[in-house]
């Protein structure tokens, strides 16, 4: 993005976090926030929130705070709120058609506008709006398409991933349990459910009260 | 964890991704492995590798990679592979139910021993060889339970987690889009789908080619 620094990734991370709760905040008409109320709100230490915040260019005024109206400003920007990536959903089973369930569009600038099976039952079905196109129509339909969300079988999830680059995705969210080769162009953010899973209970064992 | 130090939580949080793949290695026959091979298959940089395992006292050598078996042996000790811990999922619904598909125990811990709903036509179903109980039993059931995957609506994720807290419950997996409140020694990981989706969608755009 011209103009613009690159901030770090963990505070990149955290910003549709903040965005989301600020945007609430303003739809109840608050015109101001303090680093210990969002602290509490979205669970992130508030020195944290400081110091991500002074990359935004925000600086909280003591017994004032932040505000509202300037940081949505500057995540709206940031997020390229006015500017809708196109995602399609690869595999319609119980994870898929949660996500389709979800509500996405709050908030957000991201739309999935259609979803794949191989699964001849699912095809022509509409599941929270979104259409289930034949896997085989992959290539015809990814046309404008930038990102995916993969919930296909661990099994498949490297051949589909190749189809769906070769279509021009861009960026990936695999929440099979299998880990995807991609050329550099691609972005891939993997979400394994096991993994979460143990990393819990390890943190639970090990660092039983520092919340992430 | 009596005479081991801790490890950094960045470090911490890519020990089950290594542990399942070092697993995998050694099923084959693998006796060692370099951190380039460890780098491609799990997609964490080999310089990252190298860091996190001279935390566990693995020094890998030149031209002969690391001994799989030391590694294993440390993971397994780390992770608490002999100790299963006891998890319960709240909310059968599409998230809920491809959880209790997931393969769990594959190279796991971790054992979900009940669900509950609180739609009576599940309550008594075995989904995944794991028992529906009513929302209602939730007290009566969790006597023996440290850990919950939360896959309910969001409008009842505070009451419900007081709830669980209540029953001693000390980890929290929250799959609802609501942030959670949580006495200090319960340990929450939050993943929220919208944010993950968000977060990529910026990713994709910033820092093309550096995956995570």
């Amino acid at each position: 993005m011209a103009g613009q620094s690159k901030i770090p990734q963990a505070t990149a991370k955290r910003l549709p976090l903040y965005y989301r709760f600020l945007n609430n905040l303003h739809i109840q008409g608050k015109t101001r926030v303090s680093s210990k109320e969002l602290s509490d709100a979205v669970k992130v230490d508030s020195a944290t929130i400081r110091r991500d915040f002074s990359y935004f260019g925000a600086l909280g005024k003591k017994g004032y705070g932040y505000n509202v109206e300037y940081l949505l400003g500057f995540f709206r920007k940031t997020l390229d709120q006015d500017e809708t990536t196109t995602v399609a959903l690869i595999g319609v089973g119980n994870l898929g058609t949660a996500f389709l369930h979800y509500n996405f569009t709050k908030n957000n600038n991201t739309k999935i506008a259609m979803a794949f099976d191989a699964d001849e039952s699912k095809v022509g079905e509409e599941i929270g709006g979104v259409k289930v196109y034949h896997i085989d129509q992959l290539e015809e339909k990814l046309t404008d398409v930038q990102a995916a969300i993969l919930t296909v079988p661990g099994s498949v999830a490297q051949p589909i991933t190749e189809r769906i680059v070769n279509s021009g995705i861009t960026g990936i969210l695999n929440f099979t349990p299998a880990r995807i080769t991609v050329p550099d162009h691609v972005r891939v953010h993997h979400i394994d459910l096991a993994v979460e899973l143990q990393s819990l209970v390890y943190f639970m064992k090990h660092y039983p009260s520092e919340n992430s």
